[in-house]
């Protein structure tokens, strides 16, 4: 087992590197970046490092905002490599929702610092997560003993596939009580969020309670859309609108709304999630794979929509990678709408400010300005692939970066990532027994 | 300046490693591999390393064929990050055409010696290249002395643009020179190939004469054809006939073209390129970037066509990096054509076996057996993002592996990257003095 070492905030001073700040103007600076009490103190020139502050050296180096995951699912991290060459209804009713079903906590736990460590030595910060539906504080402990920045919740499933279905009254008794135990737990740095799988797996009551919930307690609610054309038709279907549009009728739709994939929607739809600012999740690798198609997010961004950037879950993808998948986001759809269409700060945007916002908490993080808390991420920038740097730092960063250009990951103030290494979990020891824990799994299945 | 120290070939051991054969059968196994004279010895379990032997350990690595990309152009890594947001021929005229009408025979060799230290640290072995059409002899040194694999050769182009364009008979002249002189260097190491840049930068005279001279030496004959759609129109407009057709009509299609893209087809096309074993070379991140949209592989592939697998130009991707492009390749087409249309292994083959024969050398690389030529990359598998591992290891590497986890490339018995450190080049100084050297070549524009 992989016991959890989550340092504590330290006075750190991020020296002479190239900042971006993904603030409302998006300017790119070179200043040092102080972090105190787990904030951003002071973003200047030549700062003098306070008594005791540790000095990260950032000289040919970007400072960047901590990168936003805002669908992933920690709890198929384990399933990775496991379940190539379907399409998403079958990819679920033959593979996932079966290993899902044989999670005990153990391996549920397992999965879920194993993503963390890649996330985290990739440069995410931060997460929308939907665990599975049982054994959820496994995954909630493993987010807040490795210090990532995660909002999430217990997957809601009352109809569909047996294995996983639960009684409405008993899930929807079990999510708000995790939610009261979790939510704002370290200063915040764990939110809940309602995650009711897909309208295939739900019924109708649960959805309205899901509403009434996250209105009461102000939680985020997160699931899936319109990913795939299989499912579009099975739920117009079931409930005889359009997926978005249904959500838009029983009063889901909105700021609290947080929606992975919108691949196939109609204008009507594109329309609404504009007009009531639901966050819509791009997921282009997890597309890819899974045979689903592009979402037009050009034309979404066009529209006003919000955009954010996710990487789904390892089997769909088949990594949790945010530089793979901003550089698909800038680069998938420049066929279909231009070569101007998706310019790389929007991309940047997508999986930072957006990120936040997806989060739920879009004044604590996102940019890198003054006040803010510190999740940060600090980039090489002198590896031969990167150069000549471009007059647009935000797309020589969207098309270059890998990745493994990380040397360090900083959340709430936490150095969580050192010189590429990883220090609140031990990377090594999850990656070397990941395919026996896997094994036991699969020997429940 | 960076001095090349290329290491002589020694006798090396891969220990331990699980080997990615990519032999007909396509075989993966438990071996050791052991290297003698630039020649793979022995496939086999527990070897004793021999005297003097150089041990490579590769437990919990997989030991592969060195990657091949079949279409880059190492005189274009310069101009990286310098020409977003352009479709093709705006992007030739107004950025590329002027920048290589810039380079004098420093700003080139830096140029290419960055390229090939970003390919040989990401595990590529292998390059078909175009280079400019000035001052080629310093893109032929370059590869000389770094010790990758190169077949190439000066770009011919006797018409369109005045910068580059240069008369019929002394560019033809020229081409036969640098042929004589290159080809077959370091025990055929460096091959050369005739490169007319493409339909609309070349004469028919110049066609007819490539194809004698091609005919003549033996030398592979490389170049552009169908990649974006006002091109396609021009040449049909240009020729009379679609861009394949045409060169079917004059006789150059065949074992020895290799065509970078074929992105916009006719199905007699399709066929033509099929029929001909003419290697189609794939290069999906620049068919995304220069919004020229999807080469339709699977379906080709189904033809029965060759394809290889290249990183094309840095400014118009922005890297040369096979891992990358065999991901994309392998999950880009899926929503067109399927979740099973292009098997990872299908995609591994582009990159290895398929890219030997677009080399000219199908006999003597692109697997690692018994006879063959050591081509080799160590890619490190015990990362967070790789595991578990999957039953399918071909789907694991495509799916889940980066430029980053290879940390040695072998090629012709030669050990050039050691633990993630480039020996035959100065990576660090390259990278440093990249901008400078752009800069030196701007004023020059």
């Amino acid at each position: 087992m992989t016991a959890a070492r989550l340092p504590k905030r330290e006075v750190l001073l991020l020296r002479g590197g190239t900042v971006i700040t993904m603030d409302r103007q998006r300017s790119v600076v070179r200043a040092d970046v102080l972090v105190v009490d787990g904030r951003i103190d002071k973003v200047a020139k030549s700062l003098r490092p306070p008594k005791g502050a540790r000095v990260i050296e950032c000289e040919g180096r970007a400072v960047m905002p901590g990168l936003i995951q805002s669908h992933v699912h920690l709890c198929q991290v384990l399933f990775r490599n496991q379940a190539d060459g379907l399409e998403l209804l079958d990819w679920l009713s033959q593979r996932i929702w079966p290993f899902e079903a044989a999670h005990d906590e153990r391996s549920l736990g397992h999965s879920a610092r194993l993503g963390i460590a890649e996330l985290l030595l990739g440069g995410t910060t931060g997460i929308v997560d939907m665990a599975t539906v049982r054994h959820t504080g496994a995954v909630m402990q493993a987010a807040l003993d490795s210090g990532i920045r995660y909002t999430g919740g217990k997957c809601l499933m009352d109809q569909g596939f047996e294995g996983l279905r639960e009684d409405t009254r008993a899930a929807l008794k079990e999510t708000e009580a995790l939610g009261k135990e979790w939510h704002g737990q370290d200063d915040g740095r764990i939110r809940y969020a309602l995650c009711p799988r897909f309208v295939l797996s739900c019924t109708k009551p649960l959805w309205n309670e899901v509403r009434s919930l996250s209105e009461k307690n102000g939680w985020t609610v997160h699931t899936h859309a319109s990913e795939n054309r299989a499912e579009v038709a099975a739920v117009r279907k079931a409930v005889g609108d359009d997926n978005i549009a249904w959500f838009h009728r029983i009063g889901l739709t909105g700021e609290r709304l947080v929606l992975a994939h919108c691949v196939h929607l109609s204008e009507r739809e594109e329309e609404i999630l504009s007009a009531t600012a639901t966050t819509v999740v791009h997921c282009p690798g997890a597309n890819l794979k899974l045979a689903s198609g592009l979402s037009p997010v050009p034309r979404l961004l066009q529209k006003g929509a919000h955009l954010a950037l996710g990487g789904d879950g390892a089997p769909c993808n088949n990594t949790l990678d945010a530089f793979h998948e901003m550089r698909l986001a800038a680069t998938l759809h420049l066929p279909a709408f231009g070569p101007r269409a998706l310019p790389a700060s929007e991309v940047l945007a997508m999986a930072t400010r957006n990120g936040a916002r997806a989060l739920g908490i879009e004044d604590q993080v996102g940019s890198i300005e003054a006040g803010k808390r510190a999740d940060l991420a600090v980039l090489e920038l002198t590896r031969p692939h990167f150069v000549p740097l471009g007059p647009d730092l935000h797309a020589t960063i969207v098309y270059c970066a890998k990745s493994s250009d990380v040397t360090d990951t900083i959340v709430d103030g936490r150095h969580l990532v050192r010189g590429q290494k990883l220090v609140s979990l031990d990377a090594a020891s999850l990656a070397e027994n990941a395919s026996a824990e896997l094994a036991r799994l699969t020997k429940r299945l």
